[in-house]
């Protein structure tokens, strides 16, 4: 009885034992220890300060023997590794030229000898936060097995505030909701408007990136990283005071598949990063590197061929109803191949006819733009959406009206490129059949990147836009590409865990509500203040902002929505929303009246050496500075929400001794989204790193300033 | 009033107005009505006896409205056309090289008021049986649909006896059951064996081909043709004699997908042809066309490289388990270009080695085989079961041991094709996204034809072997396969209905217990003489036949299991099944003590000019003559249950004043399956078409017969 007691205060003590890891600069500290019950437990603190208050990790399996089922309980630590890691790597594109990966890491081997396997937690700590993710080991006893639900938790300290959308398997298109964390339930209700596809996920569960505040100041930002070959994560809230262990838990809620199982893993293998960025201000957010840093590096050998790109296109005026994808309202049910569209009789708005592509080529090439989007240019539009339809597209065959040979070589002869578009209507095994063939006929006709769609509900039947097949499909797709060297630009497939530093040609995502809803009925006039705390932690949006004509009845008299934003700040955002693929979304009679503040979308450049985040409060205003890669100039861009804001922006972020000339595209001061957009200021001065520049921002406003480098 | 009244009566005397058609010997009559619910009401009538009683036509639709739900009650019959068709075509393989497709039809148009949308029964009335099809008009209420359930229904006039199999999504697997009607729900659990994927479908819930037989000695064989991107038909049988309309109706009973659906219809659209083929003996059951007829003409323009082949292979030797698919026993998780081949030790038991390949392709040239078949000859097999693992297999690199160059130089120089071997383990998403090029892989190194293979539960999750996104996958294959001029072999898909008339590179199907189980354990001692009345109604099977050694042990002392069948009765069923793809499946080793006998194996075509079903009993006997397409030669083969058989031939079905040398290859006076499965005798004589031939085949026995014609 003595020897068992000797033991049992041994694995007490070992159990209880925590094991510390600090970040680089000492500020961060993370613990790990097993409780009582074996179960592996961390917490997080900033400066002293609790982040993450003691919260469990594991897993649930699936299976009849609730022994095995059972990943959460039971550990023993087995040994704890600590290395230390520090790079500068060159992303193709970026934010930065150059990002610094500095962290300490701590490598948890646990062992569960009740079923004889063993589970590795890795953290990685960095100055801004923590990551930490699940490994698999290979054993006779872990080689398949099937999740039921990741139990990692994230214990709140308090009822922060955060921005947040409604958790969903299909879809992030959602407004982004500000409240407290105990307000999450209430709001739910509101917080789901219909989408095309949609199955929401719980009442208190939350979609990440989750921004959260505390009421000390402290910013804290809840994502994932490198979401490969597994399901992506919602977070769930749990409300109940009188749940002692649980209360203010969120907990992992990862997306089922069409049998409700929440991963099929093969050992060996890992989760996702789950991530945990932490600052003092929300400018430490946006200038986070972490989930890059978490994500493997570059897999593509040659990667010449990848290049930030700046577009126009003919999109905006269907997305506004002035013009449709369709070739025809003769024809609502259509069979590729059977449908004769010789035959029928076109309706004369159709979008994507070649003369009217020919003039977004020359106005592309007029004014040094890189590519011409042409969405609607292939058969199938009458009849796409909204019946699981299986072979709803073949993405090669191009409407009567639209001159592929033509338009190639007009683009050709302009040096413009054409972008290619593949809606999928969310039928991936058709798009998958299609994809060999779509990708050469994009290299045999010169196209480089792609726009792809996933618009409605999945086939293969119940699956999810956010399930582990789905998120295979995604990656099949870009690695697919790359073969090809073609770029993707994946438009609502699930959102972004920072893959594109692994596979630099997935040059964007959607993946939230863009520019399209300002055409039907709106964003929030804040919209764009929050998606850098949230949607653009996972990597850049292809947003499309510049709109300047607001008022969506121009286009179409029976769309009465109307852009929440100032012309100011549609330029603004070209700095706040990054994205190595920039639209110019407006149509081209949009632009002429305006060509002066249209000149900051074509001075702009889509590839950055350096980046400054000026100051940033989620939905209320961001600012950000960034350096042109090629060249000395800098661009400053600022977005801002209702309330307005005035700005006051020491340049001190230029070259000390250089002069440059500021171009300022400020709201006008009457401007107001919703009163007077199109009111804007456009004023030119001499600055130099001393300066000061004081800019007022109109309520959903904001302003750009170019800063261009003189000779001296 | 009246004038309301003067409508309800002609309304009701439309409804009870009968329309009929005869086939055109006049044998067959179908009659169309429809109930006082305006519910499509059919019966089908030989010779004056009733095959099919009244029976209801119809679907259920998914969806909230209970009205448009309901697609089987309200109808009208807005017209009625008849017509006669009378072609003779020809296959390009078969049993016979001419068919002739001959029936009278009638489309009863009928208009659905309530929802303003028809619905077409289409029915086929040939000499041996009734075909009768939904078609879907295109209609502005009518565009897509989800079934919830076909509603088709065939009652049975009495307790008849049925040969049948357990309904089941996924495989067809199982051990035909003879048993009279009521009795199916006592049988169902002992009829459902343990299979690597199963779902069974209900309690008295059967597969088709169904054969029935009347007390009064009607032969009925239930089956569907022409099944195309729509689900697999089962049949529910209603034994609830309580239950006053229901009563021994069979009501069919779809596949779901893995969302419950039983089908995505896009109009215009037609279902597959229920059938039901008639007959006074096995004989016409056997004798039928009815299911390639219902089925579209070839669609291939060039169909020269299809050709019908006799192979051997290295298979048995791993069915039985005296060697092995895998390489290595060292590795028990593969990823597939991680697991390195390179460095395990080799099991020394793999069969799949150029050496051991070599000998095979020097057999097959030695006794005239166009082919050999090599199963596990690609990485991956030593961890490809049961886990629903989606990249399982690559289908393009070989093991270590398989020097492809080697044995490809090899096979050419030596006259022999060699067959791929594709298992995709049911992951249909990974072999879609490698069938281009694995079928590039067998056109640059010259394999003609694959077999494929789908065993466990289907990948997308949740799908099943029988539903409509699986039966377009295996069609999808077979399309490209056409493409790349490759003939398919597909084993554990969705059960065959005829649609190799379409496209006849599909030359071979398992879709059944074939003798690989009679390596598990064993196979019925009549199953070969059910087959051809249920299986291979609906196309030809790959049954691999050719045992000569029937002790399992020999190959394996591990292994007790017995080929349950004579040696002669292994010569038999080249001709009892029907295969334009025949191998000779045992191992060198087991065929070189009998090189007498192999004589027939060596001998027997597998393409036809002729066939005749000289005597037919489902689980008794079937023995079937069949004349060489490319010369004047007969082949006789018989299979017979546990019984034993005297069969007494006449051979009237020769040219007459042809004399032919036959060599008969029958079992031997003391053979039997149990006791002396290799005792048979072989004897020479002339015969003429005035001869008579009595042969008496042992308990599991059968006989063979070859007819050469003799120059005068």
């Amino acid at each position: 009885m003595k020897h068992l007691m000797t033991i049992l205060l041994a694995m007490m003590a070992s159990a209880t034992m925590a094991q510390t890891l600090t970040s680089p600069d000492g500020m961060l500290k993370a613990e790990f220890s097993l409780d009582a019950q074996g179960r592996p437990t961390y917490n997080l603190s900033f400066k002293g300060k609790t982040v993450v208050a003691d919260s469990h990790l594991g897993l649930l399996l699936k299976g009849d023997n609730a022994d095995m089922a059972d990943f959460c309980t039971g550990f023993k630590v087995a040994g704890v590794d600590h290395a230390a890691f520090d790079e500068t790597w060159k992303p193709v594109w970026g934010e930065e030229s150059e990002i610094r990966n500095h962290y300490n890491e701590m490598t948890v081997r646990l062992d569960q000898p009740r079923n004889e396997r063993s589970l590795v937690v890795r953290f990685r700590l960095f100055n801004d936060g923590l990551g930490f993710r699940y490994e698999f080991p290979e054993s006779k006893n872990l080689v398949y097995f099937v999740i039921a639900e990741e139990q990692s938790e994230f214990r709140m300290t308090a009822d922060h505030t955060a921005w947040w959308i409604a958790g969903d398997y299909d879809t992030q298109e959602y407004e982004w909701q500000t409240s407290r964390l105990s307000e999450i339930r209430g709001r739910m209700e509101k917080a789901i408007a219909p989408n095309s596809s949609q199955t929401p996920a719980g009442p208190t569960t939350v979609q990440t990136a989750l921004q959260l505040r505390t009421d000390d100041g402290l910013y804290i930002n809840l994502h994932e990283a490198s979401c490969i070959n597994y399901s992506t994560m919602h977070l769930t809230y749990n409300d109940n005071p009188s749940d002692k262990d649980g209360y203010r838990k969120f907990v992992s809620h990862l997306t089922p598949d069409a049998q409700g199982n929440k991963g099929h893993i093969q050992t060996p293998s890992v989760s996702p990063w789950r991530t945990i960025i932490v600052g003092e201000s929300g400018k430490d957010i946006l200038a986070s590197r972490m989930t890059l840093n978490l994500n493997e590096p570059c897999k593509l050998e040659d990667t010449s061929w990848i290049r930030p790109t700046k577009y126009v296109g003919v999109w905006w005026e269907m997305i506004s109803g002035k013009s449709s994808w369709a070739y025809t309202d003769d024809v609502f049910s259509v069979q590729l191949g059977k449908t004769d569209y010789q035959k029928v009789k076109p309706n004369g708005r159709h979008g994507a006819n070649t003369d009217h592509v020919k003039r977004y080529i020359d106005f592309a090439a007029e004014h040094g733009f890189d590519a011409v989007l042409v969405e609607g240019w292939n058969v199938g539009w009458e009849d796409w959406f909204g019946n699981q339809k299986d072979y709803v597209f073949d993405f090669v065959t191009p409407y009567p009206d639209f001159d592929l040979k033509a338009i190639t070589d007009y683009a050709r002869q302009k040096g413009v490129e054409m972008i290619m578009h593949h809606e999928t209507s969310s039928s991936t095994i058709n798009y998958e059949r299609h994809l060999e063939d779509a990708y050469r006929f994009m290299n045999k006709w010169g196209y480089k990147s792609v726009k792809s769609g996933y618009v409605g509900n999945i086939v293969p039947y119940g699956e999810h836009h956010y399930s582990q097949p789905l998120n295979n499909h995604y990656l099949y797709c870009i690695q697919k590409a790359a073969e090809h060297k073609i770029m993707v630009n994946a438009h609502e497939a699930t959102r972004p865990t920072g893959i594109c530093r692994t596979y630099p040609n997935w040059i964007g995502n959607e993946s939230a509500r863009g520019t399209e809803y300002e055409s039907f009925g709106g964003n929030p006039v804040n919209h764009t203040t929050v998606l850098p705390f949230t949607r653009m932690i996972g990597g850049p949006m292809d947003y499309t902002p510049g709109i300047f004509e607001m008022d969506c009845s121009r286009a179409n008299p029976s769309n009465d929505s109307r852009v929440r934003s100032t012309l100011a700040r549609q330029l603004g955002l070209y700095l706040v929303l990054y994205s190595p693929l920039q639209m110019a979304a407006d149509m081209i009679e949009n632009y002429e009246p305006h060509m002066d503040a249209f000149q900051f979308i074509k001075d702009v450049p889509v590839d950055w050496q350096q980046s400054v985040y000026l100051e940033a409060e989620p939905g209320e205003y961001v600012t950000i500075a960034r350096k042109d890669k090629h060249s000395e100039n800098w661009f400053v861009g600022s977005s801002v929400g209702e309330e307005g804001h005035l700005s006051v922006i020491g340049l001190d972020f230029l070259t000390p001794g250089q002069k440059y000339e500021a171009t300022i595209y400020a709201d006008g001061k009457d401007a107001s989204w919703d009163k007077n957009p199109q009111s804007y200021a456009i004023t030119r001065k001499k600055v130099t790193s001393r300066s000061t520049l004081k800019i007022q921002s109109a309520s959903g406003g904001g302003f750009a300033i170019s800063l261009k480098a003189i000779n001296n």
